[in-house]
């Protein structure tokens, strides 16, 4: 079953305390095909400018990743640019140049109307809602928003939750959304408020928690030494997470729990390197020795 | 096998959200002691003044917690008062009163002598080094400290922190030890130079993290939507899982694990309630199905 993904193209000027790079392959859409595409066949919605070099995604292409809704606008391709913090939890925005990204309209081809799992990356609440309308039946919704939205277009925003299945928030916009400082009282309260069925929230280092049916469930983070570039992590989670998850073909709690620990695992491997330096290389075999290694972290 | 710990018995006076409480029973020692009884034998060494009421710690002696090793000196008792923020992972101290504790000479009764499970709660290293001194041939150290100490008196903690095999500290502290922002990279810092055979790191509503021989395992924090009051969370954590270890035996990782988990559920009763509120009244029977609660959290 394949995933279909709307979101941002995006060329990342970033430094970190390892180094730095200057427009580098970036965006949600990308970063989540990155993953997913390691399970299942994805479907990217999205816009780059007349700047854009085709040959940089061709190693997405060779793994499944179909481009036929990828619109090639007059203009400049969106940038964003910034600079991490020594504990890497912490980023400043440099630049954003929405450039051609600002009159975005998703177009969602015919052929992916169909589509069953849809993955609604950090875009404008308004763009999330016209998607929507476009999906004929699907039968998995994933959200992803951040703070900006949570602030600036809350009642859109709520109408796009209460369309979606499972939201994923970091525990910041938890906090946010919910106006709770204690996290477990946030999820409790986006749950009965917004209804998702299923919230995800990551905690950066500390890992991610699922909250599906009154149950949690907790993926702690890999334990990694050096963490070069934390730039698309949350969207290599997703892409990790709904890409098992579609490819799979059902919604147990037991294959939430598991898609939960690929999501991890993959937004390990992405956090190893700059840009898809990491996860342009990564093997089916790599993540699943990462995935038992994730067993090894919590079993007792 | 019975534990001997060495620590503060004090009178706290703490406010949280959820409400206040004015001379309370407290101090590491008790925390600990009311935790680990739950598993085997105490026996506590420290110090209380003439204003203490013996009769609140029966409910101690009656699950087995000797105290042989108290002290009654003329004066008072140890006051602590601290308020704590809506988010409850932070705290103002509002005043120490040491009194009797400020000239504590730790002396252990020759009967505690032979002790083979030991636990330094958080006291001055100086005071941790003559304890130490006293105890004749132990099977595992564990030490706890704080912040005031590894930047007031590091080279004497440094001395403790090699004769212990399993150091306990919080996150904060972990990164001010090592002076690393990265939690990972600090553990390996910490591990390499201070040595202790085994760290776990406490990361509060994040959970806690063994370092055992290279192998790193994560035990969640239990979903507590209400914490009521965080006070002695950490001594009742090091209190069930020294408590589990000594009843246990050995000191195999697969035990370390367990223990970290009984660590875990009952510092999560602790603070569902003021002071010892909700350890007095805490059977096995419901640390037990905690226990299982954990394992539901992580299993996948």
């Amino acid at each position: 079953m394949s995933v279909l993904v709307v979101g941002s193209i995006a060329l990342d000027t970033v430094e970190t305390p390892y180094g730095n790079a200057e427009d580098s392959l970036g965006g949600s859409a990308l970063y989540f095909s990155s993953a997913a595409s390691l399970f299942c066949p994805v479907n990217v919605v999205g816009v780059v400018g007349s700047d854009f070099d085709a040959s940089k995604i061709s190693f997405l292409k060779k793994r499944g990743v179909n481009f036929d809704g990828l619109y090639v606008e007059s203009g400049d391709t969106f940038r964003w640019g910034g600079r991490y913090h020594k504990n890497l939890n912490q980023r400043d925005t440099l630049f954003t140049y929405l450039n051609v990204f600002e009159s975005f309209q998703p177009k969602i081809p015919a052929q992916y109307r169909n589509a069953e799992y849809v993955f609604l990356a950090n875009i404008d609440p308004t763009l999330q809602l016209q998607v929507l309308d476009q999906i004929k039946k699907p039968k998995l919704v994933v959200l992803d928003t951040m703070n900006f939205w949570i602030s600036g277009k809350r009642a859109m925003l709520d109408e796009v939750v209460k369309r979606c299945d499972i939201l994923i928030l970091n525990d910041e916009e938890a906090r946010e959304l919910s106006d709770e400082p204690n996290l477990i009282t946030a999820i409790h309260k986006i749950s009965s408020q917004g209804k998702p069925k299923t919230l995800i929230v990551k905690k950066g280092e500390h890992g991610a928690v699922l909250f599906h049916k009154n149950s949690f469930f907790f993926a702690p983070a890999y334990p990694l030494e050096k963490v070069i570039d934390p730039t698309g992590a949350g969207d290599s989670f997703a892409g990790g997470f709904l890409g098992y998850i579609a490819k799979s073909g059902n919604l147990r709690l037991s294959t939430l729990k598991k898609a939960l620990i690929y999501g991890s695992a993959v937004a390990s491997f992405n956090v190893e390197d700059f840009s898809f330096n990491r996860l342009k290389k990564l093997t089916m075999e790599e993540l699943e020795n990462r995935y038992q290694e994730f067993k090894a972290l919590t079993r007792f």
